[in-house]
């Protein structure tokens, strides 16, 4: 398949990094020459919806990609970016935050209007089995004692086992969500 | 009737720009001389509560004003004021940002609550049609495809109109409300 | 006994002081030789969980403090802190904002889980009568006209009483939680 | 003269406002149908350089634009925009706050460079005097006890008496630029 | 002497907290019933005009008092507040951090001029030995290895020893201002 | 040689990254497994000091890096981070921005000072041709059109060819380095 694309963004917060986020990183990749990886609301750690540090999760997608040996790690930048709180201003601080880019590639509604609206190119990946892989329903499976292994990479397995994750999250689901209450 | 006071505040979020507004603005200009109309929030925008930028609602509101022949511009001016977030700091940075002012007219409890706190002169407007004229019952109208238009002017219709503005509500309504998901 | 540590850590949000933080104090300073009062949240103040500004909680804390014939005023620090708003700085923010200490007492589950991942000792104080003696307990018993003095320090009462603090409770129960609405 | 372009922008700081803004501002009217005057640093005052806050220099321009009786006031909006204090992110700031506009006026270099990367279309207004109508050399008047009322508006002047400005500028001028030293 | 004043305002940035700070706290004392010392900058450390971090000072202030025998500790305050970087709002946020007060004892001409533009009562304490008895002053003795030991109490020397604050201050005398060059 | 450190941070600003940086970054990985490289100051750009937007220095280090055909991009992360602005909570900052560390390689004095403080090894990469290889340097040869080609990777130098950096820096050097003049 020809690329028509020079370069791509995919927007996450990878609240974890889990197997739907991997299968649209290979969609993306297939589309263009080379992805930026943007590790959204990074500022946040520590809430029911957001666990894991900025640097927990670079360390989750990191080992993850590292592992698959179809993958050149000379097409991917993965790229923290802290919110910042202004929604007309987040798309220029995205902009102005990475190299230049020609398409975004998300799931997320807000992010997809966002980008719209100012006129860029939006892709939304192809998902597979979009109940089980998404970061809302496996933080749940783990509350919940589930099986969730199986949906995530096993390099993000050991991250969170390395960090007492599982503790981690069953701890903040519940705690009051007004912190210092 | 005679003008005892020099100088009124009217605080608003406008979101968008109503008749309600209009006719508060109209009562606040029999009782001062000029009138400092604050668009508070000014920073928040692409939110279900708050759709619109503060250049969008400015807009709104200088054409809506500049349509009425009675209505003499030397005696208003608009200012956009970002929330500041510290509740005790809100009145300060109010007063700092405006010209000099001996009172305050408002519709919401919040706001009348804080100026009276540091002893300012608030004055509530009479409100016609409360149920209607106001911006949730206005944006709840939008997003279930009632009737609108008769309860915003003519010039915030066309400033809507030109940024899609319908559309943008809908989408917005339609989220959820913790972005990134 | 014996004080084996020399300096504790207290951290509440007070509002507003009550008997159930002079318990805890109490007990802290029979196992440390000085004791820092961290008032967290202190940026917040008019909001129905924060009615209180800094300086209104720092008063209620030293002047119940004072009365204390039996409690040595060279032993205690009073220190208010801001929120950061990035959980995982939070306890970095406090250490850098007061004198070295050994050890956290707290009762919140949440100010414990930070501390712990850090590997600070955290000490969680006995509670007496814990339904009755919570700030959100106290705060719903004056918005509902409930005995409430008996909870609190006779020097807290006289501070609340200055400000209208009951009215200000009562009218910020009522209101929007969302500001500016 | 025709009119090619619908609206425009003109950046100062107005520190304080004087005749060679208005000069611009007279220019930049001769060009569109309605001008944007945008406030810069509106969140700096009571320092050596930015002696007057936002409400003060609002008033400034707007006394000393309601009293030129060729200037249609429906022409004219004049938005205070703060500091964002990150340069990539300035243009974008300013786009959100304001309505649509098609061009900047402007004498300052780096307002100059910032919308010219963005595309955007920059004109710059001829200087008269620039010597002496510059907001540096007005403050360096006053500080001097050189003649200064001839280089600003009467209204602008009447602003500064009012707030005993002179006096503030000179107290500024001698502190240590380090606050709080 | 009578004291006709209930309460008072100590402001400093205590980089050290040294004799002359002390001197002014004890005129300040004969004046007012309770005294707040107030810590300014209290976000800043590491920097060669702000070595200390709020915590330390803190602790240089306490420690010093506490050795006085004459001094009351019911009387005083010690609150550190963080620069708010807007300084039309300095007034109020300190106003808000701080329990009620009628005056304001300080040496710092801004400090002075911006609570006097609000119409709070201003207090210069005498200053002795003015020229060795300043925070700058006492630093150049410090990276100049002249005698410094006998500006401060012997508490603060302390602290600054047990942190190795003499080889902090001048470490960072030696770096270039701009961090992370 | 044998690795005995696992992770490894080196911090710049790499305004521009040059052959000193790549040289460092050569000798940290002959030392430890994984290095994270971490660009200081991200949130600055269109400044003298910093003319480049974090975006633009990521593609710098990530082209120059890719082309190195002895080196493993899975050993590497480039992690941009803001400034905190409050010194004492910097290195706590980085800590929760990236993977855990054990040592960190700077040749800046500040940063070595803050590590040192909170107890992290520190290494000093040795330094080449010092006077020529920094940033200072290189943007001052830039402005004075001396060769500079020399000192940087050719992928830096298509990157600051592709956004006309040269302009850029020269531009910038001519500026009255307070903003908005």
């Amino acid at each position: 398949m020809k690329r028509v694309l020079s370069r791509g963004l995919f927007i996450g917060r990878f609240q974890p990094f889990h197997l739907g986020h991997k299968a649209s990183i290979d969609f993306a990749l297939s589309q263009v020459e080379s992805l930026v990886i943007v590790i959204g609301s990074s500022q946040k750690s520590f809430e029911a919806r957001n666990p894991f540090t900025s640097g927990e999760r670079i360390l989750m997608i990191k080992e993850s990609l590292n592992a698959d040996v179809d993958l050149d790690q000379k097409r991917l930048f993965i790229i923290p970016i802290p919110d910042i709180n202004i929604h007309s201003l987040w798309t220029a601080q995205i902009s102005n935050s990475v190299p230049k880019f020609e398409s975004v590639f998300t799931n997320d509604e807000f992010t997809n209007m966002l980008f719209k609206e100012k006129g860029v190119k939006v892709i939304v990946p192809p998902l597979h089995r979009r109940h089980e892989l998404s970061g809302t329903a496996i933080r749940n499976r783990i509350v919940n004692d589930l099986e969730w292994l199986n949906l995530v990479s096993p390099q993000t397995a050991v991250v969170i086992d390395d960090i007492a994750g599982v503790q981690r999250i069953k701890k903040l689901s519940l705690l009051d969500p007004h912190f210092n209450g």
